[in-house]
């Protein structure tokens, strides 16, 4: 199905557009309009000439103009009349974020309008569902004000969830990331536009480089499995299933009436594909980040550099009880390089502790001789700048040092108001930070993982 | 071995006190000042009359007080000079803040002041550590300028770290969360004063309710497994041992000179004695901060309490999947009473998932009833604030139950600028909040485990 109108719209009509602050139809107007949207809005009401300064039309079938994307935001008892208006409107695609269709037991309701839909051949998304996100095209159904939830800025993660509280939640700590967001699309009932449909656009969207699942049951399972068998081979999905123990299970049939299924079954089936798996919204974000940095191990030996000695012992901890990464054995000549620069008082060895007295010309020659290294595969810098010798400036190496490498770097470094502010540098600068150990090298066994599972699903 | 002169002085002599901004003696003069310690400042210094503003000597012997701490921040060659000054002088307790030392080989050296330290009977931490801050005190001798350092607030938590980097971080990141500290040791290392003697000193602190724990190696085994049988009878410890792999081992080897042991042995140890043992740094705070919240669970059913589906179903899927908590089953009562107050779209289950509009009222009714639920232990409660009918009086209503609760109970909320500024008013009022499911339902976990840990060995 081709998803193309509703993410880029040329215009947009909003179905129960109101003057009404706090109404939906309104949030989603003031959103278009606060977001700086380019194409043409079309407010729709039928009491109504003009809408925030909009002129507004009675139905959709007075506008002139083919109509690309029409947010449906009216009572669910209406919903079909408006749709087949759409449908006679030629209206390309819908999003229907009303409520009160299968969800609250209305099922004959929610077959009628995915009946409309079909004749039509109307994408609809929804009913009952957050809508669509593109960033690039400053398009954004949601009808969340904005001051709950900071809207991400332009990248390259598309994000995927049936929950829309979930949806919502994870868009605001996207929001709070260094990298950024292409497309977000909450998807409700799945109606008629399900997972497999929004899988298989973003895998042909060359905007989308990292897709990011949240699902709680899948519908078409066989449609899914085929779908999965493409989609890793081009781009890395990470992906959080609820509903993994039957606690869960009964919780999801409760929340979204989703059949859960057997989650052992589902997991076999991410591995066998390469999905990264995430137990919880943090491994969401955390994987997210560093799929997004968007470089390839070439193998899976790590070197640490620090200027915390007890942060490196942890981080090595990490990497040796991992089940696929391990520490580097840096080369002779690198280790010889190593000794002739680095001060008495550092110890050539992996973790490289650079000591608290380290300041940005000792991170940059570890990282030039570090990164240079042909037994390192990728680069963990831990950065503690409660320590006096961490600055601005060691955050700048660690930028233009991320320029050049073709190795996986990341940082770790923790910390409150000081620290929140190199870090949030260093993200800006395209360089992924964690606030432990474990969640970085997590991180990094899953781009390994993936790695390997492209290397060996392109020699088959 | 009696700390009380170090961690609570009257008066406190700085030793190579200095009047060169920058300088080690001249930030912990400045920070003594800036935290308003209210006892005596004595400078010492043979070259200086006066150093900012106060009177400043030539030597410790010239004071007429009795001194009952001394921080000595001079180069090492001077420390057994200064040292045996500090013995005629009937000084109380020294912290050598001084590096240059057994860490860097010069171990005759730390043995000289260690003999020292012997011969007058003087309490003496380091060398080559932070030192000691005690916030009800305000007695802080880190040199570390409050700038890169946020402060903690007093409460009643006591850290100790060997390292000193890993000891600033943590105290960095502590000073961010809503539970406070009581005191901080990091003890550097150890050629007197070691971990034995600290833990023992805190086990007898009535300000101390929690131990907090970063060690590398254990210098006294047998003595360290005496006091940990008496110490977590008395109040819970969460431990952090890095050097838990090889890889590890080496590390912290060349890090301290620690022999880290084998941590199999250290680990069976820890959990014989009812430690909550953390993997990682994040998980140290995790820990630290229900055990703060000082309230014991009876059992291990745990309830949750949502606003977004999802989360719920993770959560359960969290609780699931841990070794001894399981998902409450409400008793008929409760069910009942839930069922009369709450609208027909929520289901009664455990999860209870309120709905995306639910607001305060809500929330406070779902309390009241499965607070007082007879087979539910604890409350876990997801409050995802970018849903529409979250806002501040949600946070007071958790706040106010929290008062009158006499169970374990703590929020689960994810988000940016908005769900901070909440998190942080929930944090104030007492109430632990996690930012992912898998960290809370750790959390509870831990301290399920301590509570079934302390009522085994009440009854032997």
């Amino acid at each position: 199905m081709d998803l193309t109108p509703m993410m880029k719209p040329m215009n947009v009509a909003i179905i129960g557009a109101s003057r009404s602050p706090g109404k939906v139809g309104n949030v989603i107007m003031q959103n278009y309009i606060a977001a700086g949207y380019e194409g043409k809005l079309y407010p729709v009401n039928p009491n109504a000439d003009e809408i925030l300064g909009r002129k507004s039309y009675r139905t959709v079938l007075e506008i002139k103009d083919t109509i690309d994307l029409a947010v449906i935001a009216v009572p669910a008892p209406i919903v079909p009349l408006v749709l087949e208006q759409c449908g006679k409107a030629k209206v390309k695609s819908v999003v229907v974020v009303s409520g009160g269709f299968a969800e609250v037991g209305e099922v004959k309701l929610q077959d009628r309008i995915t009946e409309i839909a079909k004749k039509y051949r109307i994408a609809m998304v929804g009913p009952n569902c957050l809508g669509v996100m593109d960033t690039r095209a400053k398009s954004d159904t949601m009808f969340l004000p904005m001051k709950k939830i900071s809207r991400p800025k332009v990248g390259s993660v598309s994000f995927v969830s049936q929950s829309g509280a979930v949806g919502s939640t994870v868009l605001d700590v996207i929001a709070g990331e260094g990298f950024g967001l292409s497309k977000f699309i909450s998807y409700g009932n799945a109606a008629y536009v399900d997972e497999v449909d929004i899988l298989e656009y973003l895998m042909n969207d060359d905007e989308t480089k990292v897709i990011v699942l949240y699902i709680e049951g899948i519908k078409r399972g066989k449609e899914f499995v085929e779908l999965a068998r493409k989609l890793t081979k081009k781009k890395p999905v990470v992906v959080l299933k609820a509903g993994r123990t039957s606690a869960g299970v009964n919780a999801a049939h409760s929340h979204t009436a989703s059949l859960a299924g057997n989650y052992a079954v589902q997991e076999a089936i991410f591995r066998q594909f390469g999905f990264a798996i995430a137990n919880d919204l943090s491994e969401l974000l955390y994987y997210a980040k560093i799929f997004a940095s968007e470089v390839k191990p070439s193998g899976n030996r790590v070197a640490v550099i620090t200027n915390g000695g007890g942060a490196g012992v942890i981080t090595a901890d990490e990497i040796a009880s991992s089940r696929y990464l391990k520490m580097a054995d840096y080369a002779e000549g690198t280790k010889k390089a190593l000794k002739k620069v680095m001060p008495g008082l550092v110890n050539i060895a992996n973790p490289l502790d650079l000591a608290g007295d380290a300041d940005a010309n000792r991170y940059r020659q570890a990282l030039d001789l570090i990164g240079a290294d042909r037994n390192t595969d990728m680069l963990v810098v831990i950065i503690l700048y409660q320590t006096p010798g961490a600055d601005p400036s060691v955050t700048r190496e660690m930028v233009q040092k991320k320029i050049t490498l073709s190795k996986p770097l990341l940082v770790i470094s923790v910390g409150t108001e000081y620290t929140e502010k190199q870090a949030k540098l260093l993200e800006e600068g395209g360089v992924p930070v964690y606030d432990s150990p474990i969640a970085a090298i997590d991180s990094l066994e899953a781009l390994f993982e993936y790695a390997e599972f492209k290397s060996r699903s392109s020699t088959r």
